[in-house]
């Protein structure tokens, strides 16, 4: 089977995603963002590129349950209900409620996934359930896209793309036809033993320091906190209680 | 100093080239054959992106001492003098000579470099020679453009481009400011034992092998063979004996 990992958003144009299983990473944090969500009871989410396409969203819902979330620059949009912090996504921010999500690389590379068969939101905080979950879908190919940050690879993205590819390599009976970016982000990977220094330490890491998100990154350096795989189907990430489509 | 890399040629538009140091790497094969023609006594090297732009250039030059080079997906173009092979560079075939060369990523990135101060041209075969020519230019910033393959990252070129970043790290007296990606390769580099096996396992190296070309494997994978720079300025890159500009 094939297992491609790309390390930016923009990629995905190239990694021929139709029909297969893309698994889209953007540890800071819209993976991590969604996985909470999702952990906390959302009804769904719908991830859009554009604020525009946010704008147009809205008002085609119920504003009493339906709230907009997201950043530019990794500050909360004006106007919006949340930024993009994982932890302002309590149970009681989002139960039971609709949230459409505009962040500047994590959104962008789930809509741009949009012909893929499935697609699956990984993090740290889901790593181990997302292995599992590709493992007994049985996919005709895996893309592991790494969002990255400002059209940049991402340190923290790699290393997680790259510990997913690990663990798939470990768990799969298949051969594994791996690209170069997913043999290497595997050996990055290995050569990490600290993932929140990972995390910290990258760039994106301390911009959000410098914004006062240090509890972000203890939080999304987190591995394997949770055992749900949010799926994005149709434009939207169904909640955990609902069908999936 | 700034340092950043990049894993694809196309991401010179996003580095900011100008004004900085721009280091071309394309282990698989321009990057090596333009190292190994210089050696051999090259009168002068015009790196173009496409075929037209080759076409174009050769009425305008002396055909008894122009030859065109290149190759499209590994293969020597229909009508071209030599492939890019380094081992078809040899002094019988280019000293004296102007080569046209055009390539699939080696080529394109050294004309996307063109806003650079300067555009230095490295492979394993040069490697540590590069690392001193930048540090005695003590340039403004530093962007390592490593090519790729069909448009994906190489692993061949990440692990040169790390071993770069290394090599500058321990020389250069200022404090180095990397991007991700400059900190992800020399992580990547430095789990690295074997070059060898890192240019004969990679994706173009495989590809290449099924071409019929191990011995080019076998020599681009030479750490420091040769001691020279070729620097591309102004659409060419000039011998050795020939003034810069």
């Amino acid at each position: 089977m094939e297992l491609s990992l790309y390390t930016r958003a923009a990629e995905i144009s190239e990694a021929h995603a139709k029909g297969k299983h893309v698994v889209v990473i953007d540890v800071l944090r819209a993976s991590s963002t969604i996985v909470q969500a999702y952990e906390n009871g959302v009804e769904r989410i719908l991830p859009v590129a554009t604020l525009e396409d946010a704008k147009k969203l809205l008002p085609t819902l119920d504003r009493k349950s339906a709230l907009l979330g997201g950043e530019r620059e990794g500050r909360k949009i004006e106007g919006f209900d949340l930024g993009n912090s994982p932890l302002e996504y309590t149970p009681e921010a989002v139960a039971g409620k609709t949230v459409i999500l505009s962040t500047s690389n994590g959104t962008v590379a789930i809509a741009g996934s949009a012909p893929a068969k499935e697609i699956a939101i990984a993090c740290f905080l889901n790593l181990s359930a997302v292995v599992s979950y590709l493992v007994s879908a049985r996919p005709k190919g895996i893309v592991v896209l790494c969002a990255g940050n400002v059209g940049q690879l991402a340190m923290e993205d790699v290393v997680c793309g790259g510990a997913l590819v690990d663990g798939l390599e470990r768990a799969s009976r298949a051969r594994l036809a791996m690209n170069d970016g997913a043999v290497a982000a595997r050996a990055l990977a290995a050569s990490m033993t600290d993932i929140g220094e990972v995390v910290r330490s990258s760039m994106h890491g301390r911009r959000l320091a410098e914004l006062g998100f240090e509890a972000d990154l203890e939080f999304c350096a987190r591995i394997d906190a949770y055992s749900s795989v949010p799926i994005a189907a149709d434009g939207r990430i169904a909640g955990r209680g609902a069908p999936r489509r």
